[in-house]
């Protein structure tokens, strides 16, 4: 068991209807000047943009407005975004959308804040001191940016995607309303899921200091978010199933299930990132076009837990030898993703990657991680080729 | 499924030798003078109380010190805290102890912010609009006071004993350091098993808007708790063991194993507030020798939820009427307490109370929750009564 730090000040109104509530918060949290930072359209359609901007005039808050957060969101908005928030003298931040929206904000947040190119952060030259007070409407469980103390940010110029992480960007507030995220696409609505489900599973398979009471939270998350996660391919308006997995979004990626770990192995995401950088794929089915690939290449490396996960989580029956268990777990989860549409490899995903393509995502892979890492098994350049190719 | 707000500010430092980064927490948190307050002789022959003057000392920051604080924590102290932070311009609050000094710091932490009478926030009169910031080192896990937003105050006039709730109390950083639980005696550590159990018990067992994540959270810390409870009577220095049941302390009573409920039942813990009253008997000791009775005598109006509790925590066969395997979840628990050497029934407690002390103690605790009160089952003067004379 690890030592651990546990810091979640973000104060979360869950439930119908609860944007209504923005106003208040806003003041509660001191901001006078607000920008509110979207997405796309979808914000502008349901009305919530408009209702939002209502609750802040009818409070008499002054605010501006920047959209066009997209997914894998870029610095060039960012910037944009710290230059309006000066000439504006905005002092808090709304983000109204999913976890590109917020992680665009939290950036500007820090640029603002901070004399210089706020890309040094992303870049790991320095550490930010400082980040503008920012709260959060969320439309999308997934990424559990909402109480998250990180944010991935690209940078158009080689298409460098670079998270970074500080408690001065977790939000003030965080409305969920999971009624905000009924008319998703199916499609994104999984990517969620499966988001959601790594985030623990990230931090579940390790090496290293593992907690009983931590292990029985991430299990119970990820058993609800696999129960829900199918109610929502049958039903997508169903208010509680979309209920349990926004709030299981949210307690997956706020450090709760990586408590007396080791940090977590994170190997999965970091060789998504170097497929989302080359090709146009959603995160959370990128995850899961990799997941596979991964665990059979590392699972005899971190067996104990693989076997428990296996039981615990995938229903495995405790029969035959533990290698046997752990495959079965695999299987298991691999047979989910499909029952709710994900990809389990690369062709399913829609990418048909040359052997080159794989050559250079190991090979930036690698770089990003400075030559080695993973906590379920070390991979070095050779072994994230390997699991690229597995993935095929 | 009710909406919920969840807001958990404080900052948590776990692990060995946490206690030496005090100072710097406390600079992190504005503080520029410090009351230390503290309990009894433990944290002073422990050398915990001479450590933390040493940090503060060498770290420049100026402190008073207020001893004191007793299990059901004074008034009269609180006032004397009040009084002495006042004259020394005390910013901050150093609570070193366990839940009763910091319940009896939060309770100074109002005193000095709001004007008048500090009793009228657990009279119910009025609400406190500040509280002192204060931080927190904790040496006994049980009340979940560390991270919670309640303080339980007990005025000497007429024995009252009240809770007062508000976000403003919580405090900015709690230092848990398992070690520093190693030398509490056997039944003090079994007592705070107990309470923290309770803490999640109370929040499980209702008959309104259960989410499927917070229950399997709560079944997962339950099942936490008994475990190394029991791996605690055995090794009181097992380390992870100190270790699971500290961390669940603080997230069992923090909102988490309550999120989307309707605030819980909390019948046996105002039951036991009676008989605290009354007799000096352990908070956690008085929980277990009320729970048996309590669930016995309300369990038919709460199937579902002691049948699943049953399974998923205690482990009971799917086997028999849903009334039968709810029973053998009551019956397993009661031998579970007894194991960790915690009583089932009053008698066991050393309580020998006559038929009038329990007729006192029903309309005590009738009046004190304004007539009924409860969520598994209503309860009322003459159920209270009833449960009392079951649990002799």
């Amino acid at each position: 068991m690890f030592d651990f730090r546990y810091y979640t000040p973000t104060k979360v109104v869950f439930g119908r209807n609860t944007e209504s509530q923005v106003a208040d918060l806003i003041r509660e949290a001191g901001g006078t000047k607000v920008l509110i930072h979207y997405g796309g359209g979808s914000v502008v359609r349901s009305g919530l943009l408009q209702k939002v901007t209502d609750c802040l005039n009818a409070a008499g808050i002054p605010h501006v407005s920047l959209g066009g957060a997209v997914p894998n969101p870029r610095l060039g908005l960012v910037l944009e975004g710290i230059e309006l928030c000066r000439r504006e003298k905005v002092d808090f931040l709304l983000a109204v959308g999913g976890g590109s929206c917020i992680d665009s904000a939290k950036a500007i947040g820090y640029g603002v804040t901070n004399e210089g190119d706020v890309w040094d952060f992303y870049d790991y030259r320095r550490k930010a001191t400082a980040c503008l007070p920012l709260g959060v409407i969320l439309t999308i469980a997934a990424t559990g940016s909402e109480m998250s103390d990180s944010s991935v940010i690209t940078r158009e110029e080689g298409l460098i995607k670079r998270g970074y992480s500080s408690d001065l960007g977790r939000p003030r507030f965080a409305i969920m309303n999971p009624e905000l995220t009924m008319t998703l696409p199916d499609y994104q609505t999984a990517c969620g899921c499966a988001d959601i489900m790594m985030h623990t599973m990230e931090r579940y398979f390790t090496n290293g200091g593992n907690m009983e009471i931590t292990d029985s939270i991430a299990e119970g998350l990820l058993r609800t978010v696999m129960a829900n996660a199918e109610i929502l391919v049958r039903d997508p308006r169903n208010y509680d199933a979309r209920a349990e997995i926004m709030w299981a979004g949210s307690l997956s990626h706020n450090g709760l299930t990586g408590c007396g770990n080791d940090g977590g192995d994170w190997m999965t995401h970091k060789l998504e990132h170097e497929l989302g950088g080359l090709y146009d794929v959603a995160h959370g089915a990128g995850l899961t076009a990799l997941w596979g690939s991964w665990a059979r290449y590392v699972y005899q490396n971190c067996l104990p837990r693989f076997k428990k996960y296996a039981l615990r989580v995938m229903g495995v029956e405790d029969l035959g030898t533990d290698e046997e268990i752990a495959l079965k777990g695999i299987e298991a989860t691999e047979d989910f993703f499909r029952r709710i549409h994900m990809p389990t490899n690369l062709r399913e995903l829609g990418v048909n990657a040359t052997e080159e393509d794989l050559i250079t995502m190991a090979h930036k892979c690698a770089v990003g991680v400075k030559g080695a890492k993973g906590s379920a098994r070390l991979l070095r350049e050779e072994d994230m080729l390997a699991i690229l190719k597995a993935s095929m």
